[in-house]
């Protein structure tokens, strides 16, 4: 949770949207101007009836947090966090209400060595996930820049929030809406033709914009740090990659799977002014966000978990006579010390149907436990793959079971 | 979140008023009857402008998505689970609005080895943190079986709420409220005894109720699970031990650590009944949950974590000249390769300031790099406890980090 004034404003007026409220604890109607509640002014009563919601993203937190301890900071200041945020989307695939975002953020100093350190830290986490990946980039100033080429700067934050639509409505569908902005068409066609030129060189002796230059320049010093690192993954300028959320001022990431349909699976830029909001300035900060679901979902899809994951089930231990129990649990915990996956059947119960729930649940081993095991101190270890089944010592089992 | 209609009902009156609820979004007032609203009935309105609410604890929600996938469920089934939790309590020392919780639950079986098996989880996860700690457990047969030995029975949840309070208003405020609900004296002052009995076999020559007795051999039998297993912690039988939940039936525990001022940092029990409330029966289930912020604060005020986990910090790269920055940003991403920690001071600036920064953070070594090292293609390694410097090549800089 946090304050809704901490939240608010950040996230452009569709993320206001799709902010939950918090219900103030007890009596919260009590002081609520009548005249509000009797014309039904949800709006206005919002602000009355709840103060805290929930988290949209990480960052803005993340913000509030560095004003709260600046005393305590030594700034740069870097923070990695997993936790979950909410957002009031209609569910569909690959968007949940609730979901879990990883964020790695850099605070307090605007050297592009962190713009480089988070590039390589997509490129190394999706490199051991197995998961290739293209790393977008891009930076706002290059966006203004060309917007302002274009002669259309009065409106970068609506063209902005335009372009961002690229994706889901295709080119004609951003031209359109432009042009129904009443833009001059030729401004929009320049603006078309400009954010194609996905080479840097071609983009800089076209840019007729200070800012736009001076954010090219930014990504050239960015690649000069990464000039001699092999990166696993592709890093791709895109011109028209824009991200919606109002806060970035310089370098902005996103990162789609390669061949999976499911968008960004990451995101993220640099903030000049975030921590500005809380009343603190000068501290530039960057960051990137890992949608832990969505790269669940398409590491799923494409089987990318490794086999072992569903095969930690080592051994089964079935016990079939009652009295054998307590020497059954006690090799369950012996076990266990030995740091072996291991389960017990709950219940003495027909060795048939154990032997059947073993392999269903896909247990490698099944350890049988009666009168006679118990008596010399044995287990009869059945290996589940090759059927094989003898009578061993506890220490030869533990051997059998590691040596697999 | 959860929806209202699962988490209401389930945790007493007290759990019922400490849900945080969420607001609806969109125009949540419109369908609310003005009567209601005009007679700001807040308890009346809450139901009709917010369907979920967050998280209590992490079991309800459990019981709930077993209810919802009972097909694709093979019983026993097996969880953990670590996710945040809100209570809307008055905040104060181990007491947080929105805190961490870790379960471990088994549920579709009602064999008491699990028991037996969450209580060794205790014990190693604890044992593995260094942190002492006592399992206190109890059965609530027994608790039941001791008010009914008392004459009590027909007040059991009245009795278990007020004993629940013995921690913080001790035995003489206990006797005074059980005396101020007009209990006789003599059947207050059996019970007043029976639960100071902390032996299981005295307990059992003074019960007087079958369901008591029954409470007694579901420990024994768990015990028996134990026999040989050498726990690092201590389980202690005590009969005292109520725990507020309603849900619990069967064994329940609490776990305390030695020697701090906390409270529990752990709970847990069996619950029998808990998947019926969503009209699924006879899955009977147990489990055990981690207080993670209070673990964590013991642990901070023990000193309990080690050292290496704030001299994570073992080498910043300083360089002193514009010019070798790419050099130095090379290097960094070179030994990151080698999974060693490290840092680059950000901006090139005096060595001096960038020595008094590695010294204050902490950093184990610092390589210096400047135009002579970049030339050269060496380090300038300076060993920060030694205060040694060496001017040497990368392969011999990895070589003396690594030894460290």
């Amino acid at each position: 949770m946090e304050s809704l004034d901490t939240l608010s404003g950040n996230y452009g007026e569709e993320g206001d949207r799709l902010l939950f409220k918090v219900l103030n604890n007890g009596d919260y109607l009590k002081d609520v101007p009548a005249d509000l509640l009797a014309e039904k002014l949800s709006n206005k009563v919002t602000g009355q009836i709840s103060k805290r919601g929930l988290r949209y993203d990480l960052t803005v937190p993340f913000a509030r947090f560095l004003v709260m301890n600046r005393q305590h900071i030594k700034f740069p200041f870097k923070r990695s966090a997993i936790q979950p945020v909410w957002r009031a989307d209609k569910p569909q695939r690959g968007r949940y209400q609730e979901f879990y975002q990883c964020d790695a953020d850099v605070a307090g100093s605007d050297s592009l060595i962190y713009e480089a350190e988070l590039i390589c830290l997509y490129d190394v986490v999706f490199k051991e996930l197995g998961l290739p990946v293209d790393i977008r980039w891009n930076n706002r100033k290059i966006l203004s820049g060309i917007v302002e080429t274009a002669g259309l700067e009065d409106h970068f934050n609506m063209i902005t929030i335009i372009i961002d639509k690229l994706d889901k409505i295709g080119e004609e569908g951003v031209k359109r809406e432009l042009i129904a902005k009443d833009f001059p068409a030729d401004s929009v066609d320049r603006l078309l033709y400009l954010i194609t030129l996905n080479e840097l060189a071609q983009l800089e002796s076209e840019m007729k914009s200070e800012t736009g230059l001076s954010g090219i320049s930014e990504l050239k010093t960015v690649l000069s740090f990464l000039k001699n690192k092999k990166l696993a993954n592709s890093l791709i300028f895109d011109p028209k990659l824009a991200r919606g959320l109002s806060y970035y001022t310089g370098c902005i990431f996103e990162v789609v799977a390669k061949d999976a349909n499911m968008g960004s699976i990451g995101g993220g830029g640099r903030y000049d002014n975030l921590t500005s909001v809380f009343g603190l300035n000068d501290v530039s900060g960057v960051g990137i966000s890992f949608g832990v679901e969505r790269i669940y979902d398409v590491m799923e899809e494409k089987s990318l978990f490794p086999d072992s994951f569903s095969r930690y089930k080592n051994l089964l231990i079935a016990c079939i006579e009652d009295e054998s129990f307590d020497y059954a649990s006690e090799l369950l915990f012996r076990i266990r010390d030995e740091k072996i996956p291991a389960d017990i059947y709950p219940k003495t119960s027909k060795l048939q149907k154990q032997m059947s729930y073993a392999n269903e649940a896909g247990y490698a081993y099944v350890a049988v436990i009666g009168g006679s095991e118990k008596n010399s101190s044995t287990v009869t270890l059945k290996d589940m793959d090759s059927g094989k089944q003898q009578t061993i010592s506890y220490s030869e089992m533990v051997k059998i079971i590691c040596k697999k």
